[in-house]
């Protein structure tokens, strides 16, 4: 009853496939069709990546994925624009809540309230942090001469070493969570150094106006992808898992499953566009180098669940407060208001991050939506008791995708290979956030790594082309 | 021209099928198999894992992967015995080597000729060390009260914080090279402590005779896998990738490949033995929880490359010098004489480890020879320089290994889900010396977790028959 499995002949051939449909993929996959025939490959039934909307019952859609869009984050603006989609900025106004414990207390902008003592204290955290953050060229995180001291240490050891206050130490710590989706020791000293570099700065990534949390999209991010879908039509292909990649010196064939049906297709170049801890679970051949194996094994994806209460009314904004909140104590730690501009409905968004996130995974939904909503509570009284509607999106439960936002270098990952992260694999070149040196993590660094790896295809089939025609 | 690849219905049902047939799975195996229907599915095309013998043109074999017994490991010199095959002591008679820069000194035992002030100081951190790794319960490493301290850095922040001269910390870190087989930032300080509890302590994991590098077995460990395969006959399949596991209440249907065609076998309950990196590579329905998923993330493997050069004569001993090297410089640290008792020919291994032996594999077979040479040339002098014959074998070019010795637990993973690591998956039962509480990395582990693994099962399917009778 065994089934054939191997080498089914290629159905079609194409100049590039891509592997994908994330906004890096898509994107790819939008520069390159200008010019080549190219298959935009999807595993799962939608495109989109680590971005998604979801509908609530009303109507009103939300943001389940990444969202934000910041100043610096041109290419992103740009493509937003394109798709029609108008931006919004997030609503900020009024106080913002602070939880010291059990302590509550409105402040405005990024630092919460805190006593002097622990307020110079993180300062000097935060800009020694900055200052080190400032000499890292994102180009080359494994070039800085401190880049071996940096990259053996975890970040929790270096916050360790020079931080005087549990209090500062629990603040920088929620703004760690927030901003990687992890705990301080799942990375390295100088991978933070690094993301932070290549968003420009810890203040900007922390920051919402003038900052990465500024900007949203009317309709989700997710209409964007949608329109660069909408526009590739049947090149992009849906519900299909790549499995496996063979190469040879002229081309690469791949096969994929759909609807439990394995086909095969060929293509002279291939761009992945999926997270590191997804590569290594398609079987190429040859094999990919050691090196390459080992430093994928070392770029373990963060992991953050989000959840969002929908509420018949935005009651915070009455008492002049933001929706946004950072407490110390979690397990939410971080609040913000993720109504659209001109709608009624209060939407209130929580990130559970890091272990925490993890450990749910093994709770009941009930049991999890309790919890937050016992911090909703917390933070803004009985009326967060009862929303119309909860929903929540663990991302490493995908199977095809297994964490966000991003993934984190542990230490010795950028010093012990990460300099040749970016460089193709023969015919394979190499997309999505992670290959990013601007905004990694980041929807922006989605693109970046997308233009960049269109940009090397590019160049090598239109060499090919000059050669052939002389 | 697509191909059916889904759900073939299965061919036959087992009790219990085993995924991997290195030592833990052949050893579950076996238990097994005296009671219940089994099968073992392997994916490359011989048994033994990360065990491997090499068979030189002169017909000599040597270990190529896994080869030492110490005291302690019960069950390996119990199974090599019921294996009938004889136990010889490792080379141990004349003087060590040590090799600090430049500057070659002989010494006895396990700790190298060093200044005063250096050998103080790298007593205090061996002694600091071990104190530790005594207080922790290799059942529960995450239960020691300082767990989230220790967990939270990488050994390498302990060491430097913890040592004073740089000569004290290059020879710690020669023996956490080739105890570990990765670099000190690799993995988290309380796993550090963890694997030397498991093992019964630094020093034995460090030493010779008396240690965990005491003996070997005649014709290589991997005869003893090979007599175990002979056993199991049929029931072991070789060349057998598993690529889907689909689980229900009842039992579990696996499909693997062979030959490039696909089948499946049903089973009521599954062991995996295989290394942690390589179960996410496996397609489970349903997916494995979020957290098993995130937690295999951050158990990378370690890197190393085992090299043995052949030479008609064992010149060394000639020189009442025991084969035995610790170098400071490498790229080769650490080399030991593998030359079987009883046998003229002079064999002589070296380790690659940690970051070297993943730069490596990006450098061509001649060009790693040389440098490998170069060393054995500086420890040995001139007649190293011609070896008859030289094997290499980097366990990370192994598309289905990935890296060895065994997985680093990077900062963050024992204290974040480890405690939940060998709990079974529904159906599914954990193996390979990743899962083990003794000698986690050995091949002792690969027994001990196979061993309380078959127990589960075993446990599990009694109880069921039990019920059915009554």
């Amino acid at each position: 009853m065994s089934k054939p499995f191997d080498s089914p002949q290629p159905l079609c051939h194409y100049d590039v496939v891509i592997v994908g449909a994330g906004f890096s993929g898509l994107y790819a996959a939008r520069i390159l069709a200008r010019k080549y025939s190219i298959l935009l490959l999807e595993a799962s039934e939608q495109v989109g990546g680590r971005v998604r909307n979801h509908q609530f019952a009303n109507g009103d859609v939300v943001d389940i994925g990444g969202q934000w869009l910041g100043p610096g984050q041109d290419r992103m603006y740009k493509l937003a624009g394109e798709a029609k989609r108008s931006i919004f900025p997030l609503y900020n106004r009024g106080d913002n809540l602070f939880l010291l414990g059990t302590k509550k207390t409105r402040y405005q902008g990024t630092i919460p309230k805190i006593g002097p003592v622990a307020l110079a204290d993180l300062g000097q955290l935060l800009a020694r942090f900055e200052g080190m953050a400032r000499q890292i060229d994102p180009q080359r995180p494994w070039a800085h001469p401190k880049a071996q001291r940096w990259d053996s240490q975890t970040l929790h050891s270096w916050v360790q070493r020079n931080s005087l206050t549990k209090t500062a130490r629990q603040v920088f710590n929620i703004g760690i969570g927030a901003v990687f989706a992890g705990e301080a020791r799942d990375m390295s000293l100088l991978h933070a150094l690094f993301y932070a570099s290549s968003g420009e700065s810890m203040e900007h990534l922390l920051s919402v106006t003038g900052g990465a949390q500024q900007d949203r999209v009317h309709g989700g991010t997710w209409s964007i992808c949608y329109e660069m879908a909408q526009q590739l039509g049947e090149r992009c292909l849906l519900d299909a898992a790549v499995k496996k990649i063979d190469q040879h010196a002229d081309g690469v064939s791949l096969c994929y499953e759909q609807n439990g049906v394995m086909a095969c297709v060929s293509a002279r170049k291939i761009i992945m566009a999926i997270p590191p801890n997804q590569i290594n679970r398609i079987s190429f051949n040859p094999p990919l180098p050691a090196w390459r194996d080992q430093l994928f094994q070392r770029m373990p994806s963060g992991s953050c669940i989000k959840y969002v209460a929908r509420y018949e009314h935005a009651f915070w904004r009455d008492e002049q407060l933001s929706g946004q909140v950072a407490s110390t104590n979690g397990p939410v730690h971080v609040v913000f208001d993720n109504g659209e501009k001109g709608k009624d409905a209060g939407l209130l968004m929580g990130f559970v991050d890091g272990d925490t996130a993890r450990a749910w995974s093994a709770k009941s939904a009930q049991w999890r939506q309790e919890q937050v909503l016992a911090c909703f509570v917390r933070f803004f009284g009985e009326n967060a008791k009862n929303p119309a509607e909860f929903v929540e999106k663990n991302w490493s439960e995908e199977p095809y995708i297994r964490g966000c936002y991003a993934a984190h270098m542990t230490p010795g990952a950028w010093t012990g290979g990460g300099d040749k992260l970016r460089s193709p694999e023969l015919n394979v070149h190499w997309a999505g956030t992670e290959m990013a040196t601007e905004w990694y993590g980041y929807m922006e660094g989605a693109l970046e790594a997308a233009e960049r790896a269109s940009a090397e295809v590019h160049s090598l089939l239109s060499r090919h082309l000059e050669r052939t025609i002389k």
